[in-house]
């Protein structure tokens, strides 16, 4: 940084996380900037990145954050990739919100969680309108609660008193994002703190934190799109990958060659690289 | 864009067209996704597009186009690359207020350019005091409004009475984002028609564009860092390279083992996004 620079706002770094996400190469399964899908493409999550920055703006700001949640989901979706970068958004906008407070740690953050409303589970439920996910079905009794429903849930909603933090509650076995969200944020802080103790470019450290990440967890995503045995192959292989018996770019290979897509892991890598960037990691 | 999408604002398509054209490769002799160098990283123009955009946001807010256009480069250097994208914010910021007025034509950008002021063009020199911009020598005559003098040139601006504009129409013999300015904007809308009529990828067209413009014409960049000669190697290079006879890959090597950068030409490709954007060319 020069002299007459001006620094980053905390919106400013929550879309930079998410550029640099998706910069970073090789992710195995993922897209990144030497990879692509023909229908889901490297200027798309450009795109969903500088249009989720209002609402992360929002969130730092105070707002509701079921609303700017909703709101940087609507600005993401304005491409036609679709599902760009959902679960991003969703694990860094309570992020936001606290490093807006000054309280950007684990208990900040789960205050953050903890404070939330019925409105704001109803506001994400909405930010489903918007854009294509794919989700696990919901467990039995919980059906009239499935998020594909949209605003149609919300009466359900109301109706049991369930909080933002409460649907998380109730995913958090089977979604990873909900599960940072209700454990204080565990794996995004320690992926932060390894973002920043690393050395050379930013890039290339969000792809070396991917891969340790993915070899430690088996990831949800991959568990919601295929089947458990499957995430539990690619840990396996990421875990071969991160100790030098596999080339990680031939994993990157293999996992889009059978459509696998961690997209869990990628989603704590944005988060940890926005905690790293509030937290001085310089670009 | 789904249902529930919210386009994009006029700043938000300009930030997003710098992220473009940095994502476009090959771009010979450029930055691009597959290429970077130790010391200006692909990751450092992510982080100056993010950071220029507020510069942008008051540009199309009507704000003095000068302090808008310094608040950019100020915001654009909050990375350590140095200079990532000076021109192409040189040239897209006019562009942007004359979009903000609902006049993105030739001359509603001219009319942008001529009602600019000294004390825009005051704004302009001391945007040179946040990051280190490779430029001519001052023709003889001229030296004590050499940019690199930044605000230290305003007193000698304020004397002479010189707006921004006629800083500019002082430059457009060897700077080719001056003589844009100037000129009506003539190769953007041009690049702008070009990069609507083509099909595919938004970033494959930047690159096909890029390469059309490098055909075209010498880049004043290159003569700058360089000299004429080097600028009109380039030109007959990219030629080859356009017309199939040498494969773009290779004169992009070529290009970056001798140190050669076409910035010239990526700044009106940059503005050129900026352009189809606004006029509905969808991501």
């Amino acid at each position: 940084m020069t002299d007459g620079a001006v620094g980053r706002t905390t919106a400013e770094n929550a879309e930079l996380a998410l550029l640099l996400e998706v910069a970073g190469t090789p992710k195995p399964g993922n897209v990144d900037r030497h990879r692509e899908c023909d229908d889901l493409r490297f200027e798309q999550f450009l795109a969903g990145a500088v249009g989720a920055r209002e609402g992360f703006r929002r969130a730092a700001a105070g707002d509701p954050l079921g609303a700017a949640f909703r709101r940087a989901i609507e600005g993401m979706s304005a491409q036609r990739g679709g599902n760009t970068q959902f679960g991003a958004v969703l694990l860094t906008t309570p992020l936001v919100a606290a490093a807006g407070r000054d309280a950007l740690s684990p208990a900040g953050a789960s205050a953050v969680v903890a404070e939330t409303t019925v409105s704001d589970a109803a506001a994400f439920y909405r930010a489903f309108e918007a854009v294509n996910v794919a989700v696990a079905d919901p467990p039995e009794g919980m059906e009239p609660l499935d998020v594909r429903r949209g605003s149609e849930a919300v009466p359900v909603l109301e109706r049991r008193g369930l909080a933002l933090a409460d649907v998380m509650e109730r995913s958090a076995d089977r979604d990873g994002v909900a599960r940072e969200w209700v454990g204080g944020f565990e794996r995004t802080f320690v992926a932060a703190a390894s973002l920043r103790e690393r050395e050379g470019p930013v890039t290339d450290r969000a792809a070396a934190v991917f891969l340790d990440l993915l070899a430690e967890e088996p990831d949800t995503f991959v568990a919601i799109q295929h089947d458990r045995e499957t995430a539990e192959w690619v840990t396996e292989r990421a875990r071969a990958a991160r100790d030098g018996d596999l080339d990680p770019e031939e994993l990157a290979e293999t996992l889009v060659d059978r459509d696998i897509n961690p997209g869990t892991t990628a989603d704590v890598v944005a988060a940890g690289l926005f905690v790293a960037l509030e937290r001085g990691m310089p670009v």
